[in-house]
C-alpha cells in the first residue's frame, strides 16, 4: 500500500512557529514519527511539503493512480483553496484531512474547510499525533473498502 | 489510566440504524473493538450509552475526579446541548469528540458542534475506527501532558 | 395496520394550557376523537405522550418493525431535537408531522422544524382536527405505497 | 356550505408534470376525488385554475361574500406573490393552504410561504390526498367556528 | 401637463378591503379627490388600475412619450416586481411612489421596495391623502426641473 | 392648530451643503415656504433646528400637550437615535417623517429609519417640497382623526 | 405567598464547577441564603433542581395553581429549550429569569434566551446574589400586581 | 430541429429602452439576426415575447413535446418567478438562459436567478449576440446528447 | 460607600411617558425609593439624569475616583452609544445595568446592549424596583470583592 | 486580431478529471476545437494553462498591449482570487469569463465569482462548447466596439 | 496651510484611560507632539476636543472655508454617527481618519466606521504616532492635489 | 535597524495599472521614495515584490530573525490569504499593513483584511505616501517598544 502525505504552507517552519500552538516538533520529526508508527513492510509513504497552492495542486495531480490514499494537512489553504479541492476531486483518491491544532477552538474563519465534506474523515487537535491517528484511520479505511 | 466513553442518543441502535451511513457494527461490537485495541493492562474503560441528555449530564458529573479522560460521541445532542457542554466544562476532564460519520458531509446543521471548541480534538468519519483512533489520540494526549 | 401517535412535551396539559391557542380539548379527548374517526376494524392505534426527549427517542426505537406509520406531534422539541430526528431516521418508519396550531403564525423560531424535511407531509393549524386529518393522510399514504 | 378551490400555475399540467414528484393524477381527477370525498348534499365546490397571478387575484376578489372558505394551492406563486396574500386579506375568507408535495423537503426557497401565517392551517406532502385532507380540515374548521 | 396614475392589485377593492387598514374610500372616490385637488385647467390625469403585473407593465410602456409624470401605487407588486421596475426604467418617466398605508409599520417584507430607489420620492401612510400629496409633490417636481 | 417642525443635524447648512443633493434653498427659505403654503389664520408653526440629539429630545419633551402634530426631519439621527424615537413615543404626538432627499436612493444605511414605523407617514425625495407636502398631509391627517 | 425556585442542569455541581466563573457557594448554601433573606413568616419556598429538561417541564406543570411565582435559572437549557418555554406559558405563572453569571459577557450563544421575552424580568451576573435579588424583585412584582 | 425563443417583460421595447444598457437593436432585429445566424434548412425557430408571467408559463406548457430546446430570456422575471421555473421543470425541455446585459455587473438583486441551476447553461453580457451564442450553444448541446 | 445613579434620555418624563409601559412613578419618586431602601448611614447616592450623550459621558468621567460603583440606566442610548461604553471603560468603575422594562420583550433593536458585556450584571423588567434591586446587587457585589 | 485563452488550475487534467462533470475531451482537444472554429486567417490564439495563481497573474500582465481580448476560465480560482481580478483590471483588456460546467448548478460557493462583474460577459455550462461560444462572443464584441 | 484636528468623546481622558490600550500620553502631550513634528512656519493647527456629537458637528460646520484639511479621531462616534459623516460631507474638506488603537484588533463593532469611505485615508494603531503620521500624510495629500 | 518591505501581486505594474486609482509612480520610484525618506545611516531596507502567494510566504519565512519589522502591502492577497497570515504569525515580526488606495472606499470585499487584526497598525489611502507614512510609523513603533 502506498500513501502520500501532503503538507501545506508554513508547515516547514514547525518547531519554530508558535510552539505554544503548534508544538516543538519539526516536520521532519513528525515524518519520522509517522513512518515509525507503521509496521515496516506494509506501507510506502511519500512525504510532501509546499508553500505554493499550485505546487500542491500539481503534486496531487501527479499522484493519480500512484497512491492508494492521501493524508492532507493543507494548513492555511484549507479554508481558501478551491483549486486544491478540485485537484482532490479530479484524482479521486480517498483522503483524510488532518490538522495539528483544534481548528474549532481558534479564529472563526478556521471553522470553514473547503475539504472536509469530500474527505473520508477528519482528525484534528492532537499535534503530531494527528498525523499518526490520521494515517491509522486512513489505512483502516482503505483496508475495509 | 481510566477512560470513560460516552455514547449519545440512538447509538444503541447501531448495526440496524441506517447501515449505509453508520455501518453494520453494533455498539457492543465497537466497545469490544475499542477494548481490544488497547494494550490489556494499562487502560480501564468505562462504557456508557444514554438517549437522555440529563442522564448524560449526570454521567459526566459522576466521573469528576474518577477518570483521566473522556471519549465523547454525543450524537444528535452534539449540535444542541449546552447542558452537556456545561457538564464537560464543570468536571474539567480532557475529552476527545468523535463521530462515526463525517459530520461535514451531511446536513448543514450537523456542521455546528457545541463541543468542538472545548475538546482536545476531533475525530470523525471513520465509523467504528473513529473510536479506536480517538482513544489512541486521547491516550497519547494524556501521556504527553 | 398499526399506527403509533407520539405526543411531545406539555401536550399532557391540553385543555388547560393556553386554551385560546391550543383549544379546550384534553389529550385524552383527542385520542378518543382519533380512534373514533377510524373504521373500527382496520387500524390499531398506539398512543404515547412524554415530556422527555430521551423517552420519545426510546419510544420511537421500540416501534421499529412494530408499526406501519407514525403521527408525530413533537411540540416544542420539533424545533430543537436532532435526537428525535435521528431516531426517526434510524427506524425508518413513514411519519406525518402534525401540530395543533399554525406554527407559521407564531414566534419566528417555530417556523423551523427539524422533522419536516424527512416527514411524508405536514398538517398544522386545525387543533384536534390536525390529528384526524394527519391520521387520514398517513393511512392513505401507507395504502398507496 | 360553499367552498372554492384555487389552483395556481402549472397545476393544469398535473399527471404529465414531473410525475415522480407530483404524481400521475390529472387536476381533473383530483377535482373528482375531492368532490367524491364529500357527502353529496352539503358542500358546493367551485374549482379554479389559473397560471396568471392577476387572474387568481381577481378570482379571489370575486368570491368575497360568495363562499365560506377557500382551499388554496398557489403553487409557485406561494413563495412570491404579495398580491395573492393581499387579495386573501382583502376578502377575509378563511382558507387552508395546501401543496401536493412536501415543500420542506425541496429547494430552500420553497420553505418560505407568503400565505402560511394568514391561513387557518397547512396541509402538504400527500399528493392528491392533500386536497382531500385540506378540504376535510377546512370544513371542520368552518363548522366549529 | 399630463400625469398618469397607476394602481396595482387589489386597489379596486378599496372601501371594502380591510377598512381599518386601508380606509373606507373607494378607488373611484380617491380618483375624484385627486382630480378635485388640481386646478382644473392645468393637469390631465389618466387613471389606471390592474391586478395583472403584465398589464401594468404594458400600461407603463404605452405611456412612453405621452405623459410627463407618473404616480405609482404598485400595491403588493411593489415588493416583488422587477418587471415593473424595468418598465419604469425603460420609459424613463419621472414617477412618485405612493402607498395608502405606512409600509414601514407593517410586515417586514413590506419594508423592501423594488421601486423606491428609482423614484423621485415616496409618500406613504396618509390614506387617500397620499395620492393628493404625491400628485402635488410630483407636479412641483416636474415644474422645477 | 399648532404644529412644530423639527430639523436635525446639519440642516442649518442647507443651501451650502452639497447643493446637488440637498438643493440651494436655505432652511430659512424653506421655513418661509412652509409658512407661506398654509392659509394664514389657521396654523401656528413652531420651527426648530438643532445639531444635538439631546436638545432635540428636550424640544420634543417640551412640546407635550402644546402642539397638535410634528413634522420631523431628524436628518442623520433618523438612522441612529433611539432616544429621539423614545422621546416621540413619550409625548405621543402624531408626527410625519420627512426628508429632503430620497433616502432609498443613497447609502444602504440610510434605508433604515428608527422613526418610520411609529410615524403617521413618510414623505421624502422632493427637496423643500417634502416639507410642504408633509405639512399638508399632517394637517389633513389631524383634521380627519 | 408561595414561590418555587427552579434550577437547571449542572447547578447541583455549584461550588465545584468552574469556581472562578460560578463562585464557591454550593446550591444548598444558595438555597439557605435565599431562605434567610426572606422575612420568615411570609414566603414559602419550594426548591428544585434537575439535570433533565423533561423533569423540569413536569415540575413546572405540577406547580400550576400551587405557587404564586417562579424563580427560574434554567442554566444551559435557557438557550435551547422550547419545551420549558412552553411549560411556563402553559401554567401561566409569573416568573423571573436569573443567572449566576453575566450571560452577555460569555460565549455568543449564551446571549439568546428562549425565556426572557415571557419573563417578568431578568437578573444576572451577581452570583448567588442573583437569586436573592431575583426573589426580592419577584415578590415585589407579585405584591404590586 | 425545432427551437423556441422566449422573451420576457419589456423586451418588446428593445431599441428604445435604455439603449446605453440594452443596445439599439429592436427585438425584431434580434430575431432576424438569430434566424440569419442559423444554416437555413436545419432549425425551425418559434419566437415569443410576453410581458405576462402567466402567458409565458402557458407558452412553455404549450411547447411540451413540440420543440427540442428553448432559449429563455426571462428578463425581470428571471429573478422572481418560481412559476416559470416550475413550468420549465414541468415540460422538461433543455433550455439555455440568456441575457442581453451582464447581470453580474448591475444591481445586487439581478445576481440571483431562479432559472440558472436548472438550465443547461448561461450566456450573458453580449447584447443581441447573447441570443446568437446561446442558440449555437444550445444546438450544439442538443446534437451531442 | 458612594454610588452614582445615571439616568439617560427621556427618563425625566417618567410618570407621564407611556405609563402602561414605564409605570406611573416619576424619576424623583424612584430616587426617593432608592434612597429609602438603603440603611441610612452607609451609602451616599449621587443622582444624575441627562438627555445628552455627551453630558452623560462627562458625568461618568467626573466620577472617576469619586464613587465606588454605578447604577446605569442609559435608556435609548443603551443600544447605540459607544461613547458611553468607552467612558465606562475609561473610568473603570464597577457598574450594574438596569432597565425599567424587560428589554427582551420589546422591539428587536432593544435586545442589543452596548453595555451589558462590560457590566457586573443586569437587572431589568421590574419598573422602579429594578433600581432598588440593582442597587442592592451592586452594593453586595462591592462588599464581596 | 489576437486573443489569449487562459486556463486555471486542474484544467490540464481534462478528459480524466470527473468525466461525468467535465466531459471526456482533453484541454488539447478543446484548444484544437477552438482554433478550428475560427476562420483561419483572422485570429491569432495564444493558449495558456497554469495551476499557479501567481503565474496566471503574470501571464495576464505579460499580455498587456499584446492581445485584443481574453477568454478566461480561471477554474477554482474564479471564486477566490482577488489577485487575478486585479491583474485583469490592471491590463484593462476586455475578457469573457467561461466555464465548462454550469457553476450555478453545483456547490453554493461556486455561485460567487470575483471576475463576473468586470467581464464583458459570461458563458458557462456547455463543456468545450463554452470555449467556442465564448470565443465567438468575444470576437463579436471586439468587432462591434 | 491650516489644519484642524478633531478629537471625539473620552479622548480628554488620555493618559488615564486604559493606559495599556491607549498609552500614557495625555491629549495635550499629543497636541504638542503633533505641533512639534511640523516645520514651524508652514502649518497652522487648530485643536478641538468634545464629548458631544452635536458640538463636533458644529465645529466641523464652523471650519467650512477656513481650513485646508482635517485630522479626525471621532473615537466612539466613529462607529455610530451619521451626523458627523453628514457634517464632513457638507463642508467638503479633505480629511484623514485616525485612531490611537488598531480598531481591527478589538470588538467586532469597532470594525465598522461611518467615516472611512469618505476619508482620504486611514491611519490607526500607532498611539500618538497615528496623529503624527496622519498629519504628515494629510499634508502630503493636500500638497499633491 | 533592518526593515523589509513586501509587495504583493500586480504591484510590479504600478504606474501603468489603473493610474487614476493607483497613481502614476512605479514601484521602483516608490522604493526610492521610501529609501530617500529615511535618515541615511539608520535603516537598512530590503525590498520584495512577488505575484505568488507561496513566494511571499517563503520570503516572510526567510526573514525570521533577520529583520526588525515589516511593511506589508499584500495587495489582492490581503483579503484571501490565510497562508500569509500564518507566515506572519509564525515569524512573529511586528508589521504594518499598508495600501495605496483607501480600501474602505472600494468594493465591499476589500473591506475585509486577513492581516489587520494581527498588524501593529494600518495606513491606507495615500498612494506612495502610504509607504512613507507606514515606514515612519513602524520605525517609531519599533523604537518605542
Amino acid at each position: 500500500m502506498r500513501i502520500a502525505v501532503l503538507n501545506g504552507p508554513n508547515l516547514n517552519l514547525l518547531g519554530n512557529r508558535e510552539p505554544d500552538i503548534y508544538g516543538t516538533q519539526t516536520l521532519e520529526q513528525i515524518e519520522e514519527l509517522v513512518r515509525a508508527s507503521q509496521p515496516s513492510e506494509s506501507v510506502d509513504i511519500d512525504w510532501f511539503q509546499s508553500n505554493h497552492e499550485g505546487e500542491l495542486v500539481e503534486i496531487i495531480q501527479s499522484l493519480a493512480g500512484k497512491v492508494d490514499g492521501l493524508l492532507v494537512n493543507a494548513a492555511g489553504l484549507t479554508h481558501t483553496s478551491v483549486a486544491i479541492r478540485d485537484g482532490l476531486l479530479a484524482v479521486d483518491i480517498p483522503f483524510v484531512e488532518i490538522h495539528l491544532t483544534n481548528i474549532f477552538a481558534r479564529e472563526e474563519f478556521r471553522r470553514t474547510s473547503l475539504l472536509s465534506d469530500i474527505a473520508v474523515g477528519l482528525v484534528c487537535g492532537f499535534g503530531a499525533q494527528s498525523y499518526v491517528s490520521g494515517m491509522a484511520a486512513l489505512l483502516h479505511h482503505l483496508k475495509s473498502t
